[in-house]
């Protein structure tokens, strides 16, 4: 049986990996739909390579050109959020994988799920901005979310054939991120360069900030919350340095289940395409005696405020979520852009959400328009803060 | 709902900690019928707490004084083969505890299982002597066996919700027990009283001893082998010294799962008694982040030889694993009783391997008739050894 996949966010870091996923089972999978936003250079390599007979880019600036140089094969290259829903819409697909980065993902994952296609879920921000919104969509399609991030497909694959009303608590890991043993004065002095040295793991520029900042973990903590269906109080994170353990969950019986092995993002990608069968993936096995020691350490939240903003963010509810994510995604693209040092970061997000009047999430429009209004905030904060 | 229960073995360490999960949900198990061997006085305490309707000991010779002090009770008090096989097959009880220590645990279980009963499974023996007889019968009359090991506790945990076909290993932990870093060349000084000083788990002195040869982990691949239904070759052996690992699974993806908690018996027992379900035992949740550092080494095969006996006589399968056994108990109970030094343990088992012809086993006979060989061979050799 082949499964058909649409792949939104094809040329980032966990798209690649998708296609790595499909390449070394040709016969499990098939790509009939790619999108991605402006690197038509590597999107144009990869629709040679997977003939996806759809295609969305960013605007009619990418997609023009594109169109002109893939003249020889029979794809259609759409644009804009009416591409993404072209392609997020294809009746032939049994799988999305949601692999844009940030607010950007949220639309297409939607009309993916309206569309009644299981989603393999690697957009934070889906969940963190509309998170109850979202998981209803599905619940009423029938639809499941299946994450791609390796800390909740640890916990999906650790919560499956176990009693739901047994759990005490759900452990996400943290890696700690490049700065974790950096005293607190010294971060003022952080370089873009310094936070993406990503200890453990190659993922995109954003989101190795993020784990520097810890503010990964802290949407991580949000996205659970959401995915799982556990209140807040129940999800907790824990440093470990090694990211061998990629999660834990807790039972009221005090076993504790884990998940381990090689940071690979394969694992995880091709469990979310294949559950609930496990793919022979060429993965080498995990030797414990070769491995460091595994250890483990509570997060310091005063050298990572952002961990505690994301909790205040989920117990104030409402839009501020949608806040806490788009304020801080100014903020870092800010900080890489050497616009604003490492510790402006944090201050940003709090400046905006103490600014922001919380109010209830009825529909996608109210989650934009909170994102417009923290990015709106965001940058009018940082330009202060740089006068 | 109440679980009706008998229990094998209440006077030894599982069985103590199963009337400990007992008396912590009086409202969900009731205890009909309890076995000792001649631990008289704390089995009248218990049959004084419990009340169960029929108790058996060893022989006459404890059965008679007892029956005496217990006049004031409504209970029968059997002793022997009959008495245990009655209490095996009393028709009311839903969970067979086989907690009894050594190869006397063989009968009864099988009686239990002819009768019906779910069997939370503590008695090794049961699976080292004669595990493919039993799970044969116990399919046959479609009972479960569910592991009280804490390491098959944690691989029966582990499988549940995975599919079987996607298995790739198990990986047993070990603590290395007391003698782990003592050099091979130091073990000949070795006392039965430091033998037993087991860095983690409080348990009766037999499996101890084991501990500290790694027999006790060559006992468990036997069992893994029979319980799961996997080849020895997909059965691992790591030494993990904290005790906080208790077992780990491992997927054809490169994912592994693993089961962790505190060290505590009631854990594994509980979760025999009430599988699927989880009750909220008292135990106290794991603190990783207090946890020392989780450490992992590849087994000393020089150090510790039993481990590959087990192992070989998996191979040489038939009457051997018996033998294996029958071997190890007798030097064991020689070594605590200072008549063989701790060395002279394993080769007192080679030394019954080497000697013994194997044979098929097509009946429990066939296992019994291996033990009593294997029992007076090594007995022959301690004698020679002596010397």
């Amino acid at each position: 049986m082949t499964t058909s996949i649409v792949l939104f966010g094809s040329t980032g870091s966990v798209g690649v990996n998708t296609l790595r996923v499909v390449e070394t089972f040709p016969d499990r999978f098939q790509v009939i739909g790619l999108t991605a936003w402006t690197n038509h250079r590597l999107l144009e390599r990869q629709i040679r390579r997977f003939n996806p007979r759809v295609v969305a880019v960013a605007d009619e600036q990418v997609a023009g050109p594109l169109r002109r140089r893939c003249r020889d094969l029979k794809v259609t290259i759409g644009c804009g959020i009416e591409g993404m829903t072209r392609v997020a819409s294809m009746p032939e697909a049994q799988v999305a994988v949601s692999a844009i980065v940030g607010a950007a993902g949220l639309i297409p994952t939607l009309a993916a799920i309206q569309s009644g296609k299981q989603i393999a879920l690697a957009n934070k921000e889906t969940l963190v901005m509309a998170g109850e919104l979202v998981m209803r969509a599905a619940r009423a399609r029938g639809v499941a979310i299946i994450p791609v991030d390796s800390e909740h497909s640890a916990i999906f694959q650790l919560l499956n054939g176990q009693r739901r009303q047994d759990l005490r608590r759900l452990l996400l890991t943290a890696s700690g991120g490049p700065l974790l043993r950096l005293p607190l004065a010294r971060q003022a002095r952080v370089t873009p360069e310094q936070a993406l040295r990503h200890p453990n793991w190659k993922m995109g520029p954003k989101i190795t900030i993020d784990s520097a900042t810890l503010m990964n973990k802290g949407l991580e903590v949000i996205e659970a919350r959401w995915l799982f269906d556990v209140e807040p109080e129940r999800v907790d994170v824990v440093i470990h340095p090694q990211s061998i353990v990629h999660s834990l969950v807790e039972y009221q019986d005090g076993a504790m289940l884990a998940q381990l092995g090689m940071p690979d993002m394969r694992g995880p990608i091709a469990y979310a395409l294949s559950f609930p069968e496990r793919l022979a993936l060429p993965i080498p096995s995990l030797d414990l005696a070769r491995a460091r020691s595994l250890t483990f350490e509570r997060p310091n939240r005063k050298q990572f405020p952002c961990l505690g903003y994301a909790y205040d963010a989920l117990r104030e509810g409402g839009t501020m979520p949608a806040v806490l994510n788009a304020a801080n995604e100014e903020a870092v693209w800010a900080f890489l852009d050497h616009r604003i040092p490492f510790p402006t970061i944090s201050r940003v997000i709090r400046s905006a959400m103490k600014a922001h009047d919380v109010k209830p999430v009825y529909e996608v429009a109210d989650v934009m328009a909170a994102d417009r209004w923290a990015r709106e905030k965001a940058r009018q904060v940082m330009r202060i803060s740089r006068t």
